[in-house]
């Protein structure tokens, strides 16, 4: 290998030698990146996500940016390969269904990232991941939820997504879609969801729903007029810390947590957010197991998406 | 050992050679076995649990069920011990605070169990769960989840308790408290219950919930009702059907199961509980990953207490 590791590593980044290439799939970008054993990015590369085109389009757009990182010379060292992609996805099978990428509908990214890997001469091992468990990865391995054994993470954005770690290691669930907290239904004869179902966290607490609630035309400017005391605004807050506190106790209560980690542009909203989530949280998580119940800001930015790939492939891969 | 296999041991029992010591603490009785490699109780033991006394009174009980199976010839095969209880437990102190054994708070039966087995010439080693994870292990053993890497185990009784099986092992939580579906709120803004919380599984779905929702002495009352048509008590199980098929839908989304197992009274009403469970499932398992999650009825009867706690000690201790 061509990296220095920087710090020690601890148990949870067993098998993180070498460099990994991670992938990141939205649906505004495709991003990727060569990360060493310290999950610094080494090189970087990205794509604007097709939109109106064909799936082979898409996926050409995944190989572009695999092409760019070859031409690197750590690309001689990579080990592994974890892919994150916006979900649906079904891990078992290699394919992904993102809500935000309609010409992909159970894609095989998995099964043709391989093969372009081997086209490139890394014909290395792949693994996918939904996005919220990418995060997580991510957070665990050097972010706030590093060291807990038992943690959600979540992302509250335009939707609400997350993951879990579970006994020390990450628990993506069979089919890499485990922690979708977003879609928990916490009233039963709510609004009905896109998803089918009724009452879901995420169309209570998804900064598309607060702004739309509040009946401004986003989660920032509904923030803004918050701070500024607007009564609709506060109540759209209110009422999304509510539904948050009531899904992250439901799932203190199921799996045992002790921490929960946010982020996402709504998280950005700091204590409005914050504030009445704590505050219900009173309520929700009621049980004594679950009374000590951390809630905590994420502490990587931008990059976490591609760090979490890189994450998961080495804690999901023996390699 | 003593004992006879009476057929090949599978993964999922490895480290269920010898015997078993089991108790299984409740509110109404307290019940101990000496529990073979394959299931089987060899002699079993018990005491109605005491009330309206201190807390040594009740471990005295405990200490009679003891006493008496340990003249049992297989007493010197014993080499490991597992305790269910009524909960809430914190199986990380060895303590007990079950709702329903007021005298018991904070009590430390793991500590006293120990100490009771040095006594009796059994110093083995003991480990403490709740109720619903010890329902769970033995459903996962010999029951209807056998076979199944990811399930959650109910029981619907006078409250709603669970426990789940996570990539092929029983998941108690650091606490020994996971699976407590009992207690998610599904309802953000409904009736308060005892625990603190509001709209939680148990006051909606109980046998004690539908019976008042509906107007009747007991669950019994309210089956019986519906069968002949009353619609306040078909309403009763109906919302009780729905509680807990977001609940269980919900579970499926956070951590990914594809089997909910459910015992207890309430369940005996079958089809009454079952159908609109099944129905109303249809709408909170939306995602494609939960959409072919099984509802199946319990597989072990009264004895899954005692049959669970054995293969808890089975699986959670190494010997």
């Amino acid at each position: 290998m061509t990296t220095v590791d920087l710090r020690p590593l601890d148990a949870s980044e067993a098998g993180h030698s070498g460099v990994t290439l991670a992938v990141d799939i939205g649906g505004t970008k495709i991003a990727g990146a060569l990360v060493d054993a310290t999950g610094r990015l080494l090189v970087s590369a990205r794509r604007p996500t097709p939109r109106g085109t064909g799936g082979d389009e898409v996926m050409a757009a995944v190989e572009e940016v695999l092409t760019e990182l070859s031409g690197a010379p750590e690309w001689a060292s990579v080990r592994r390969c974890g892919i994150g992609s916006a979900g649906p996805v079904d891990a078992s099978r290699g394919e992904v269904s993102p809500v935000n990428i309609a010409a992909w509908r159970g894609f095989p990214v998995l099964e043709r990232t391989r093969a372009a890997l081997a086209r490139l001469g890394a014909p290395v091992p792949a693994v996918l991941v939904g996005d919220g468990v990418a995060m997580t990865a991510a957070e665990h391995w050097l972010g706030a939820a590093r060291g807990h054994r038992n943690a959600l993470c979540m992302v509250v954005s335009t939707g609400v997504g997350g993951g879990l770690v579970l006994d020390g290691r990450l628990h993506p669930g069979p089919t890499g879609n485990a922690g979708h907290i977003g879609h928990i239904s916490v009233e039963l004869d709510g609004e009905p969801c896109p998803c089918g179902s009724r009452g879901c966290v995420e169309i209570i607490a998804s900064g598309t729903s607060i702004a739309r609630h509040a009946g401004f035309a986003d989660a920032a400017a509904t923030a803004e007029a918050a701070r500024a005391g607007d009564p609709k605004a506060l109540a759209a807050f209110d009422r999304a810390g509510k539904a948050l506190a009531a899904g992250i106790a439901a799932t203190a209560t199921l799996v045992e947590i002790d921490l929960c980690v946010i982020g996402g542009g709504v998280a950005a909203a700091g204590d409005l957010l914050f504030a009445p989530l704590r505050r219900h949280l009173e309520t929700y998580a009621a049980l004594s197991f679950v009374r000590h119940l951390e809630i905590t800001p994420a502490a990587l930015g931008t990059d976490a998406g591609l760090v979490g790939a890189a994450a998961a492939a080495g804690q999901l891969l023996d390699v």
